[in-house]
């Protein structure tokens, strides 16, 4: 399995009153992984949105494992868990460094329309360079 | 099967460059939702805080029907899926006032904690009122 | 001088680990402010950008006059303060609603671009129209 | 004059339907470049508020000079501008790192005040480190 890492850390605008990250900000930190992934593999995401496919998030799942607070420095393992024509699902392990905590885990589906709205298959460039990267 | 409704109009800000709402929005819009659902039940949540009563997002799933986009006005329905001393669960549909278009169904698990941060049971008025809100 | 009003009640999600509605989440409301002025006057923005008219938002300030917390009742009131054929001003006094408590007070400038970037003179029609709302 | 200077990545979900980071989003990055340079100098201020000191924004200012995209490459330059018992005034600059095109520039001004909200005087060390930095 090729894990991908990048790391955070968390801004103040990111905590709620009850002084944790709060949950939305996750699937904010799951898309980082993922992008930043893409583009050390070679399929930044931003230049395939200019070449007309469009990957948008079809359903999600968190597990919430434990608090991150303000400052604290994080780390995004981000893994490809499936890949068809149709669609990709990635996983992903969030985790505080100081002392490799376990925050955060979940997986993500993206399917693949074009610029019109319509489902297309992936790009064969990417399904083939993500089929690499499976477990 | 009781459930409670509310309205909200998407925001600009709550766009991304594909022109749809981003997904992690939807968070916020089941957040709005529950806590909307709690205040009409008479137990408000911000009150709840105060009485040192915390309830952590632990688990979230969310499908994603169709996009919503700018301007749109959207009906969140809310209704309570399960309900034990230690953590309840709710439901979410999102739906276009328009058409009533499906646009994302999901759910929450929250659990329960006390100011300290160390698990604790819910308050029991919330929870014999959240039971009579079960199908 | 024509105040357009609106109002909507703020989420857990904005606050921060402070207990108030983080200082970035005021240029929400001013945007939904605006927006919801232009629906109510007959000229909706996101028609506007279909038309191919981009009003991107080019200086702001803001002052805090008090925290806004969670579930509070507030009103955006806006108008408008400066219309040209190359920018408009808007300005905006957020409110508590239960006890009228000033929030935030502040102005946006936003100047006319085409979809290709490129700066051209606003819609005739709206300038027409803001006109009129002028003081 | 000492400047301080942290680097960010733009997140898709920052942007908005016009394809630029929203505007909103910059005073994440200010707030970004003024705890990590706060840190830098041995004063974080999520220890600060640990010690019972907060330090509310009460005014900001803002000018947008170029949109900032998906995936850019963004570097935070802040600033101390102004010290005193009272409040301190940052200054910032955001430019793009592959070609150091100004995308915005402005200020914060914070306040300072107690657990209980109550105004009082910023911590004299913090003070004496800001005016370090003065230009």
């Amino acid at each position: 399995m090729n894990r991908h890492t990048t790391r955070v850390t968390v801004r103040y605008g990111e905590t709620d009153q009850m002084g944790f990250v709060h949950h939305r900000v996750y699937l904010l930190y799951f898309e980082h992984g993922r992008t930043s992934m893409m583009k050390a593999l070679g399929c930044p995401y931003g230049q395939m949105e200019k070449d007309g496919a469009f990957l948008p998030v079809t359903e999600v799942g968190l597990k919430f494992k434990a608090p991150a607070r303000f400052e604290d420095e994080i780390e995004i393992a981000t893994t490809v868990q499936s890949v068809t024509a149709a669609r990709v699902i990635f996983a992903y392990e969030v985790r505080k460094v100081v002392d490799d905590t376990l925050l955060c885990e979940g997986f993500t589906v993206l399917g693949s329309i074009g610029a019109n709205g319509v489902a297309k298959r992936l790009p064969a460039g990417l399904v083939e360079t993500l089929k690499g990267e499976l477990a």
